[in-house]
């Protein structure tokens, strides 16, 4: 089902070293537990997380942990999300962190936690503290791939992307496959750099870098309690590296990630990108593309190869966007399905065979453009989220 | 999958004579245009319709006939929604309310059209007049349950309600079973009442009804190009209602057919409500009812009979109402499988095997409540809507 190929090793920058072990936490015995490590010299680091209200225990640990803009150590787990378990949750996270500290001999107060996996359970400390010593014993600058690996929960393929700059590079993880909505999805992403950067271009252009990538990837509108994109920067390059440079690198990292997110999204047969163009604003063009990639009739539709477009206008019309019903086109994969708000060409001239489909949305109503990338709604996302908690 | 049983035949108020015939608009050869005639002496009526700023042809037109409050007849086809079809879809609607106002001897100003089906193609018009004038030639006070089965798109059951008064009665048929979401649904309804009315208390007690009905059903989020209620009076009763008696006569059919409309969506295997109690305001209970409602993931795992609780906390923490993520207690089937935003009960002693579940979010906020009805989302909801327009 999923358009991801294999993709070529992405190591670790200089200055990093990472391991990716089974904790037990997964009743498969897939590897399950991962840790990042920045040696430095450096230690800047900045995150985003979830917008969700009802956050998990580890993302409002992380939230304090990066205020100071240093972090030593990312651990993460599959296999438990940690969320929705009160008080004791967040102890189990502030405990897991303290024995981080203990293995590496850095304070707890720089190690940032991340969980994904059911919500509503407790996780099982002991195998989580055996887990991060054996992490702690197998790290290695070789790590990168093993860490990636022990980060996925329904992903069919471990997600990794890379950019080199001169002498410095980015490398990234990503894991998720389903609950991808906006302000992130069900994904935890660790970035690492070798780049000589300030702190505060970092958090920018992380922040600058997800509005593009993570934040236009939706693919079934379900957000996330537990999403965290952290990047570490670790200075060993030498390199130093502006803010626009930093910026640019992120975003190719970030859009390769949540490219290979969508293309393996639970269930999906087929990967959908909403664009509209000749928007009065990008916030207009980003309300009507999420309107329709959120139209369940739609993407059933699109799984169906049915190039049903009155599902489109359906979904455009629910927007406050500015735009005149009667002068919207549409074309799906190069066909103009709708011509003025009405019946354009004939709409079994679309051929929706490729798992890549392309929705054109032209509002003439300004210059602006966005696109948000989907998926289809298919029995086999009904399936894989039907039973995932028994 | 239906739960809706075979109900007690309804019949039309005094005033009123209907037909459903068949005009050949369906492939399947099944009745598809009916004709609803109000004989007076009243010709008071009300409607409200999609607030889908991408509106049918019929819709455009209905608003323009209901604007003096007289309406003489409705005349209804399914198959075909003549929605983005340009101007000759405009055209055609007129000329359908044109052939009725002949066959009536009444004005074509006086006539409402609704059309449901396909989005985006343009009806046979030779057929659509031939309906016409069979139902005209069919009609009788005998002819609501004929009507009722007329507008059937993809229901399994026509859906009828009434209600009594002293002396007066209301009647209601209604057709829908997807895309059935907030300001309406893919839905079309014909309420008729022979009380003597005045024309404000009707459109007042229409807009309270549907306000509490079916704007509080939420099938799958889908919001339709064509959705119109309407209400006819004819007065035959010669028994003043004011606008209180009319109002919970109203809401008491409306209740029943969008309570049907959800027992018959397409596909569904539970009918779900929704209920969030201890709100700030009526809006925050409804914000988050809607956003639980509308959780694809929340959904499929009532499909399977999956009590993930975690998944409605996810999605009542991408609102805005007011509450503390640690106060919120949620139920399900009368389980309390959430307890302070944390782990409750056992949520392996919810039994969801019934067609209805009962979900309780309590935010502890405030003192006002409100309850959205949805459905889980299936493999036969991906089927039926995956090849609708081929």
């Amino acid at each position: 089902m999923s358009s991801i190929h294999p993709h070529a090793r992405v190591d670790l920058p200089a200055g990093f070293r990472a391991a990716g072990v089974t904790a037990g936490l997964k009743a498969s015995g897939s590897p399950d537990l991962a840790l990042v490590v920045n040696d430095g010299p450096d230690h800047h680091a900045a995150a985003v997380f979830t917008t969700n209200r009802v956050e998990a225990a580890p993302v409002t640990w992380s939230r304090q942990v990066v205020a100071d803009g240093r972090v030593d150590a990312v651990v993460l787990n599959s296999g438990g999300a940690n969320a929705c378990t009160g008080a004791q949750g967040f102890l189990d996270t502030h405990r897991t962190a303290e024995h981080v500290a203990d293995v590496l001999g850095i304070s707890a107060g720089d190690v940032v936690v991340c969980s994904t996996g059911l919500i509503g359970e407790l996780l099982p400390m002991d195998k989580v503290t055996a887990g991060v010593d054996a992490a702690g014993a197998a790290l290695s600058p070789a790590g990168h791939e093993d860490a990636a690996v022990a980060i996925k929960t329904t992903d069919t393929v471990h997600k990794v992307a890379a950019h080199a700059g001169e002498g410095w590079s980015v490398s990234g993880m990503a894991k998720g496959a389903g609950m991808l909505a906006p302000a992130l999805a069900t994904m935890l992403v660790v970035l690492t750099t070798d780049a000589v950067v300030e702190q505060a271009d970092l958090d920018a252009a992380l922040r600058r870098a997800t509005a593009v990538s993570f934040d236009r990837i939706d693919s079934d509108a379900c957000m996330s309690t537990n999403d965290t994109v952290v990047v570490l920067a670790s200075g060993a390059s030498g390199v130093f590296v502006d803010g626009g440079q930093l910026s640019e690198a992120l975003t190719i990292v970030c859009s390769s990630l949540a490219r290979q997110l969508i293309g393996d999204a639970e269930g999906a047969a087929h990967d959908i990108a909403i664009e509209v163009v000749n928007a009065a604003s990008v916030e207009d063009a980003l309300e009507v593309a999420r309107a329709v990639a959120r139209n369940n009739l739609f993407k059933c539709a699109v799984f169906g190869n049915d190039p049903n477009w009155g599902r489109v206008l359906a979904a455009v019309g629910t927007t406050r966007a500015a735009f005149e019903p009667a002068t919207l086109d549409v074309a799906m994969n190069g066909v103009q399905v709708c011509r003025s708000g009405g019946v354009g060409e004939d709409r079994s001239l679309v051929d929706l065979d490729a798992r890549e489909v392309h929705v054109l949305v032209d509002l003439h109503a300004g210059r602006e453009s966005a696109t948000i990338w989907t998926n289809d709604l298919t029995h086999d996302y009904v399936h894989e989220n039907s039973a995932y908690s028994t």
